[in-house]
Order: structure tokens, then C-alpha cells, then sequence
């Protein structure tokens, strides 16, 4: 069966179909847009997203959202993250955090998937790691140049490939989790 | 009849129940928390918002969705503004502006208004003006005590009476646009 991963993220896209290859899953990439709503939970956008996706598809289809949640900054930029990027970027988020010592930061991701009997899922990943003093790395993408996760060697998520940042990254480890309950529980 | 304003913000009800009265509005405040939806235009979140109150209230309403938009930071924090505000505040903002030469900025608002129908309409306001390079002023909410209007008299929107901020201000022109339709077209 035919699982459909919608997102308008070419990044997203690679990494997840690295994660899908590697567990025999078969995806389609879909790039219809779906109403994203406001909410400071991730697990909320995700699932009213996966909702909105299957009614779009009429197909088992899921979602992921991510965020960046600074400690310093009160969890910015949070669910928000995409929407920061395009606008103040890396070197703007550097600047907030300028003589800042506390540097510690989360990258959460949340996949939200919705199968035929309309009742969406969530599935759940985090990285812990710290804001970098400069950008670092072409890899990746969105704030992956100034992300150094903990469980790492101290390279940023750019300076990775994505089979390393999967191993590591909030994304990987929610998508992992997914694909995990998906091959038991999956519509024939 | 009666309208409904939907906020959960104190200062908004208060900005938009002096307006009224100017215009003998009869107006009540619903805080019924109603989905919003990311998007970059805030006329798509008044519109949506407006439609999901109305299906929760099932009586004429209006919703006010607004932000601030600073050109050299390529219109952020926008559509965000709320979630910024609450974040890094009116300080991160001022360090992100730090040396920055070009300090105008728009603060948008749009109402979006839904009656018996169940078509949304909306109506929009601006107000052009500068980032401040400090904090002033105790009044009003949000970003105003960095917001000074060009129209004004270079005090911010903080250091302004209610009166005075809904005269220059961007909810003040959209909910006057509004006020002025609805009293035209009022369903009885």
C-alpha cells in the first residue's frame, strides 16, 4: 500500500526517504498544500494537519512539523520556526543570542498520520543540543547550521549527511517511530 | 442586535469597546478560544477564524488579527507577532534593530467579520511608522511601546490615551471600516 508523506519541504522530503528506503517503506511524495493552524503544540499542528491532508488525498498520508525551541528565548522560535528562518534567519537568531551564556536549545518534531478510519496519530522525536556562535556546515536545512546536538561530535546538524543527522536528529527519531508502528499496523 | 467580538486579549476588547461606543455599537466580548491557522496573510487567518467562531457561537461575531512588520527584517515578526511578543519581547526586538539604519515598519490589522450567512468578510487597516530604539510608554500592548506612527507626533503607541492610539492606528482604521459597514448592512 501506497503511503503518502505531504510536506512542501524538499529537505524534509530527502530525509525522510532515506529513513523509508532504509525500513522498506514505500512513500510518494505529495506537496498539496494543507491548512496549517496557529497553536503552540506541535502535536496539535500535526494532527489537525494529518486530518486535513487525508480529506485532501483520500489516501493514508502523514505530516511532520518541527520546531527550534530556544531556552533562553522562552521556547523561540518554536512551532514558528519556518516563518523565522525565511525572515530573520540564522544570522538573526545568532544576534538575539549574542552574550547569551545559556545556549541550550531542543529541536522537536512531531508526525502527525491520519489512515482511513480518519483518526490521526502522533508520533514524537526530540534533540537536545546548544545554539552555535557561528553558522556552520552546507548540509541540511532551515537552522541546522547553527544547531549542535548533544548526542553529536560537536558538528552541526549541516555538517552532517543525512544518514548521520537522521540518527541523531528529532526528525529521525520521530519518523523512525512512526515507520516502526506503521509496518505492524498497516492497511493492506 | 448583538455582535460579538472574539478576543482572548484584554487590550484589544478595550481599543475596539471604545470605538464602539463612539459609534453606538452594541458589542459583548466572547473569549472562546477559536482555531487560527499559520499563514502569511492575515486576511486568510481573520477570514478562517471568523468562520470557525461563528460555527462555534452561531450568532453574528468578528475577529481582529494583527502584526507588526519591519522591513528590514523582511516584514518579521508578522503574522507571529503575539508568539514573538510572548518569546523574546520587546527587547529581542530591539536587538535584532541594534545598528540597524532602516527602522520602518507597518503594524496591519484585518477584522474578519461573519454574520447569518456564514460568509466571511473582511477589512483592513495600516499604520507606517519606526522602531524606537528604546522602550516607551505604559499604555496599550504588545509592541506598542517600540511602535512610533508616522502620523503621530513621535511618542509611541504605549504613550498614547486609548482615544489617541485609536485615531492613528491600524486596528482603530480597520475596526472604524467595519463599524461603519456593519451599521449600513446590520442583519436585524
Amino acid at each position: 500500500m501506497v503511503l503518502f508523506f505531504v510536506t512542501g519541504n524538499e529537505g524534509k522530503f530527502r530525509e525522510v526517504s532515506a529513513l523509508a528506503a532504509r525500513f522498506g517503506v514505500e512513500l510518494r511524495h505529495s506537496r498539496t498544500p494543507y491548512l496549517e493552524i496557529q497553536a503552540d503544540s506541535l502535536s496539535d499542528i500535526a494532527r489537525v494537519g494529518a486530518q486535513q491532508a487525508f480529506g485532501l488525498l483520500k489516501a493514508p498520508c502523514f505530516v511532520e512539523d518541527s520546531g527550534l525551541f530556544i531556552s533562553s528565548l522562552r521556547g523561540f522560535p518554536g512551532p514558528y520556526s519556518k516563518y523565522v528562518f525565511l525572515t530573520i534567519g540564522n544570522r538573526g537568531v545568532l544576534k538575539l543570542m549574542e552574550g547569551v551564556e545559556d545556549r541550550r536549545a531542543v529541536f522537536r518534531s512531531c508526525v502527525g498520520y491520519c489512515g482511513r478510519d480518519g483518526r490521526p496519530l502522533t508520533f514524537e522525536g526530540k534533540a537536545e543540543g546548544r545554539i552555535s556562535t557561528e553558522e556552520r556546515g552546507r548540509g541540511g536545512f532551515g537552522f541546522d547550521p547553527i544547531f549542535v546536538p548533544d548526542e553529536g561530535d560537536g558538528r552541526t546538524f549541516a555538517e552532517m549527511s543525512v544518514e548521520e543527522k537522521n540518527a541523531l536528529s528529532h526528525r529521525g527519531k520521530a519518523v523512525e517511530g512512526f515507520f516502526r508502528w506503521y509496518l505492524l499496523h498497516k492497511e493492506e
